[in-house]
C-alpha cells in the first residue's frame, strides 16, 4: 500500500484512489431558464433516502453548467447501459450541440429525457449542499422508470464492464483423484466449452460430409482469398495433432478447395475454395451463427460481450498473432465532471 | 420500460431503479465515545471534492450506530476489493463482534482500520447533512492509502466482478468472405483459445505416447474410480467425432488403464486406471496446470475469475450436466445499511 497523510497530499494520488471505488455512470439533465436543454456526465450520483425519495450527486464550482441547475427546479438522472459509452462520452465533453440528434423525451418541468437508459430519475432540487469545490445537489424523486439492462461501470479512471458474480460457497465438485481437473481449471472449461458448443454444429459436417479438420481448414480458408499451406499450417498450429496437409489434400479430392495461381514470391502451392467449398463453408458457418445467437441469448446479453472481451484477452496472453488487435486501441477518459 | 409517478411509487420498484447504478462496496468504521469499534458495509460512498479532499456516505436514521457516528470526530472509509465479499457480509449484519478475530490497524483518532482493501480513507467529519431518513456524512480526508486490486461491485441487488472494458472503436480483423467468422464469433474465440492453451501441453503427451483423445479419457478416468464405457462416452460427447471406445482399448493396451471389478447393477465393463496410467494422467495434468497459473498470471488476477465463472455459465446453458452445480446456490445480501 502505498500511504498519503495531509502534508504529502498529491491530487493526482488521491483521484487515483478515489477511482478504486467503482461507480455506474451518468448523465443528469435539466433546461436552462432561456429553454436550452443541458446535461452534463457525472459519476457522483447515489441514492439517499427511499422515504421520502431522495438522490444526490455533485457538481464541480468551476462548471459552466453550475448557474443553471442552481436556478433549475428540476432535473432528470439517467443511468446508463452498458451500450451507452458513447453517449456518456458526448456529455463528458464542453460544448453546445450534446443532445444534436437525439430522440429527446420531455419530462417534469420540461425536462430532456435520454432512451435507452438503465433507470431515469425525475427529481425536484430539494436541497443544495456545499461540498468544498463541488455543490452537492439532492432530488426528491417525483417519477422513474427502469428497463432491465447491464450497466455501463466506471472503475480505475476506465469504462468497465459489470458481471454477476457467483455466489459464495459454490463448490466444484469432488474427484477421486487428488491433483484432477477441477471445474476451477481454465484448461478444462475451455475444452469443455469448445467441444460442447462444437457438438451442435457437428450434424451440420456430417451432412456436408466433413470432419472436423476439414472443416477447420474450409473455414480458414474463407478469410483470405488464397491460402499457402504454410498460412493454413500457422492457423491449424495447436488444432488436433496434425498438420494441414490431408485435410487439404481431402478437401481437394471433394471439389471443395483447389490450388490457386501462384503469386510472385510465395513459397509452394496456395490454396482457394471453390463455388462448392465456398457454399459449404458458408452453409455451416452460418448455421454455427444460428447456434451462437440462441446459446448467448441463454447466457445473457450483459454476460456475452464480457466473456467475449476476455476471450480475446486470453487470445493475446497466449496467441501471439490475436496481441496485435489491441496495439491500437486508445485508453478511455474519465466522466466526472 | 415501467414508468412510476408519485402517486404509485412502489418502495420495491424504487429500490430496484436505485440499484441499476453500479456501485462499488465500502465499509466505514469509527470508534464510539467508550471506546467499541463500529463498522457497517454501505454503498453510499461516494467522492465530493478534491480541494479540499472531501467524501461523503450516507446512514439511516434507524441504523444502531448513528448515534456513535452523529458524535465521532473521525471515522475511515475502506473500498473493498473482490476477494472480500465475506468481509463485506459480515459488516452488513447486525451485531457485536464484527472486529472479531480479524487484524486492525489504528487510523486517526484510533479509528480502527481494516487490511487488504483497494483504499482507505481516514476522515475527520466535517459536515452533517439531512438527506430524508438518511443522514449525510461528508468527511475531509486527512490521510489515504491505495491498493492496486480488482473491485467487489454492487448491481442489481448482488455483488459483481468489474472487468476492464475494451475500448471503443475495435474492429474485428475483416475476412475476404462475407459471413466468415470473425474475432466476435464465440465459437471461433473458444475454438481457438482451447486449441492454443492445449498447445502448450502437447509436447507433454508426445512423451506419455499419449494421443487427444487417449488423455480425454485418461483424465476422466481421474474424477472416478471407476467409469464404464457409458459413462466415458457420455463425458466424451461432442468431444471429437469420435466415441470414446478406440482411445479406451488403447489406454488398456499400454497398460494405463484395466476392466474394473462391476459393480452391482452397473451396465457393460468398467474401467478404472492402473498405477502407470494415474501417474500419466497426473504428471500430464501437473504440467497442464504449471501452464496455466502462466497464463492466468499474464491475464491479470481480476480477469481470471471472471473468465472462469463465466465458462462456468456458458456451461450451465450449453451442458446440463453441468447446470445442476447452479441450482443450489444461494442468492447475495444487499450490502446497503
Amino acid at each position: 500500500m502505498s500511504g498519503h497523510s495531509t502534508a504529502a497530499f498529491d491530487a493526482a494520488e488521491f483521484r487515483k484512489a478515489l477511482g478504486s471505488f467503482a461507480t455506474g455512470v451518468t448523465i443528469i439533465t435539466t433546461r436552462a431558464p432561456d429553454g436550452t436543454p443541458m446535461g452534463l456526465t457525472a459519476n457522483s450520483f447515489n441514492s439517499v433516502s427511499l422515504s421520502p425519495p431522495l438522490v444526490l450527486w455533485s457538481l464541480a464550482n468551476t462548471s459552466m453548467s453550475l448557474a443553471a441547475f442552481r436556478v433549475a427546479p428540476y432535473w432528470a438522472v439517467h443511468v446508463l447501459a452498458t451500450d451507452q459509452e458513447e453517449l456518456s462520452a458526448r456529455f463528458a465533453r464542453r460544448g453546445e450541440s450534446k443532445f444534436a440528434g437525439l430522440d429527446i423525451e420531455s419530462g417534469v418541468g420540461g425536462v430532456p429525457l435520454l432512451k435507452g437508459c438503465s433507470a431515469r430519475f425525475q427529481c425536484r432540487t430539494a436541497f443544495q449542499y456545499e461540498g468544498g469545490d463541488h455543490v452537492i445537489f439532492l432530488g426528491e424523486v417525483l417519477a422513474f422508470d427502469r428497463n432491465e439492462a447491464a450497466p455501463l461501470v466506471f472503475h480505475g479512471g476506465r469504462y468497465a464492464h459489470a458481471t454477476r458474480r457467483d455466489p459464495l460457497g459454490v463448490k466444484p465438485r469432488s474427484a477421486y483423484l487428488e491433483g484432477s481437473f477441477g471445474d476451477d481449471f481454465l484448461g478444462y472449461l475451455l475444452g469443455r466449452s469448445h467441444f460442447r458448443m462444437f457438438a451442435q454444429i457437428r450434424r451440420h459436417l456430417e451432412e456436408a460430409h466433413l470432419t472436423d479438420q476439414e472443416f477447420y481448414v474450409l473455414s480458414s480458408l474463407t478469410l483470405k482469398r488464397a491460402m499457402t499451406v504454410r498460412d493454413l499450417d500457422a492457423g491449424m498450429a495447436g488444432v488436433l495433432d496434425e498438420n494441414s496437409h490431408r485435410a487439404i489434400k481431402s478437401l481437394v479430392q471433394h471439389g471443395l478447395a483447389r490450388e490457386a495461381v501462384a503469386e510472385a514470391g510465395v513459397e509452394g502451392p496456395a490454396y482457394e475454395l471453390t463455388d462448392a467449398g465456398r457454399e459449404a463453408a458458408l452453409r455451416v458457418i452460418s448455421a454455427a451463427k444460428a447456434v451462437e445467437s440462441q446459446v448467448l441469448e441463454r447466457l445473457g446479453a450483459g454476460e456475452a460481450p464480457v466473456l467475449k472481451s476476455l476471450l480475446n484477452r486470453l487470445l493475446g496472453v497466449i496467441d501471439p498473432e490475436s496481441a496485435a488487435l489491441w496495439d491500437a486501441s486508445a485508453e478511455s477518459k474519465a466522466p466526472t465532471p
